[in-house]
């Protein structure tokens, strides 16, 4: 199908570090938007990079700690400033609901939309939103606080028409949808011709899956297996063994563990400690040393997968 | 007395814009820190501008709109992270309390240190905090919402002993306090000295006025009269009418006026609207023709008076 594109807001952790914004991207595929995670200042950053967020309607949220979710209320209103008139869903935690519903309700009362909050159970992976083209299902992770990340999946599209066939056939403009969604063609002197003849397999459909905050955790592997892309979060690098077990990061070694027992096709880390000062090469290299296709994120980057 | 220190960490409006943060400063002095508007991303320019927050305890919101006050519980949750054990004390209109205390309930709980709210009346100026160097009282302002701006004044000194005098009557260590306090001296033979021959005047205190945000508001002038710095909303240029007026904000050039007709020893201008993309030198200029002693905040920015 069409390809994923990838924009990184924010990939620093809780601390504030000048360069690195609280966690926040936005994947955009089949003409959606959909933000994962919000810190703060991700309003500010969506300007700074040059997001346009017409068809942004959909925020999920990882988990309720303050650099995943304390940029909602602000983002929202921006959108409200700004003209908008869509409705925007929020998928997250029922706390979340509990806690920033009064504040929309204060702050963002005369947009002509509605902020409506889908709860969603950390505990289990379960579909949270499906449309034609799209689904979004929870990854169950591993943190000091309930935490979900998001597998977003293509559905299967359709089949490609091989013309030069369909056209020796005689197939007729009126039959395309049928041939495409898989009809074996019947001519006119009743001859049955198989689908596969006058058609090519689907494209297979993009995936990618977001993975943070989370200590190391094996039992996602099957969830996110062979996902076109993998951000998954690498906290810390191997040497800061305390930090991440007291904090129940990962570290940039972790990450790619995962990348590569779940044979991912690329791996994007991020949600660096500020304890390393910005300094993401050592990220990289520890990463890369257990998984090559890795690209350690920066805000502003831009991945197309 | 001494000087004090304002720091700009957010001089821009409601709409992001790269470089303007949302409205937040630190204003320092005897050996205190106060924090006036809290807008998102405040804790992130405070790292920026390497602002040290030991001494931070009181935070004054003078408005709720979000670009004052999205930024306070990102900014408790960092200090908090930093390993802070002192209380804060945050004097705002009592909806803020009733909208932030869930999500500081949720997201701070695990500090050692508490955050108390202390409301105020937007509707009429008080005292709202005290201590032996300090008073700060309220600036009720015309805006869309209830809003206040703080008159931050030294309390009056003490009175300068002349070395001279007192060496001349000899008067004794254990006098000097009453001495400074105005007290005046009695020799051993009975002679009234009167403390003005022994002592000078008190440096006169210093006062700062932050005034934001406001349509243009003559009734503030005799609240702020001759302070010695005062800054002041300019989200516009004279030129913008129709939205000043729609949005109850003041231009440069009516900042100025009020500066000119208060007598101020100081103006400084910010929370530019980003329909000027961060050109501020109109804003200057505008200003400047009315009150020459003006400065065009811009993030990060400094001033000492």
């Amino acid at each position: 199908m069409e390809q994923m594109k990838l924009t990184v807001l924010g990939c620093g952790s809780a601390l504030p570090l000048t360069g690195f914004g609280h966690s926040s991207q936005v994947l955009e595929f089949r003409n959606k938007q959909f933000m994962i995670d919000c810190g703060e200042g991700t309003q500010a950053r969506a300007v700074r990079y040059h997001l346009k967020t017409a068809r942004l309607n959909h925020i999920f949220i990882s988990h309720l700690h303050g650099d995943h979710c304390f940029g909602l209320v602000g983002l929202v209103s921006t959108l409200g400033m700004l003209g908008r008139t869509a409705d925007i869903e929020v998928h997250a935690h029922p706390d979340l609901e509990r806690l920033y519903a009064p504040l929309i309700g204060h702050f963002c009362s005369d947009f002509p939309f509605a902020v409506r909050f889908h709860p969603f159970s950390p505990h289990r992976s379960e579909v949270i939103y499906e449309d034609r083209s799209v689904r979004v299902t929870t990854i169950p992770l591993k943190h000091r606080v309930p935490s979900s990340g998001f597998l977003f999946e293509e559905k299967e599209g359709e089949r490609h028409i091989v013309r030069k066939m369909t056209d020796a056939y005689s197939v007729p403009v009126s039959f395309m949808k049928d041939l495409k969604a898989g009809a074996d063609f019947v001519t006119e002197d009743g001859e049955v011709v198989p689908n596969a003849r006058l058609t090519l397999p689907p494209t297979p459909p993009k995936r990618y899956a977001y993975c943070s905050d989370t200590a190391y955790n094996e039992k996602i592997i099957p969830l996110i297996e062979g996902v076109d892309c993998l951000y998954h979060e690498a906290t810390f690098l191997t040497e800061d063994k305390a930090r991440m077990a007291a904090t129940l990061h990962s570290s940039a070694a972790q990450a790619a563990t995962i990348a590569a027992k779940a044979g991912v096709k690329r791996l994007i880390i991020g949600h660096y400690s500020a304890r390393h000062n910005g300094d993401i090469a050592p990220f990289l290299e520890e990463a890369q040393s257990v998984f090559a296709n890795t690209c350690a994120a920066k805000d502003g980057d831009v991945f197309f997968f």
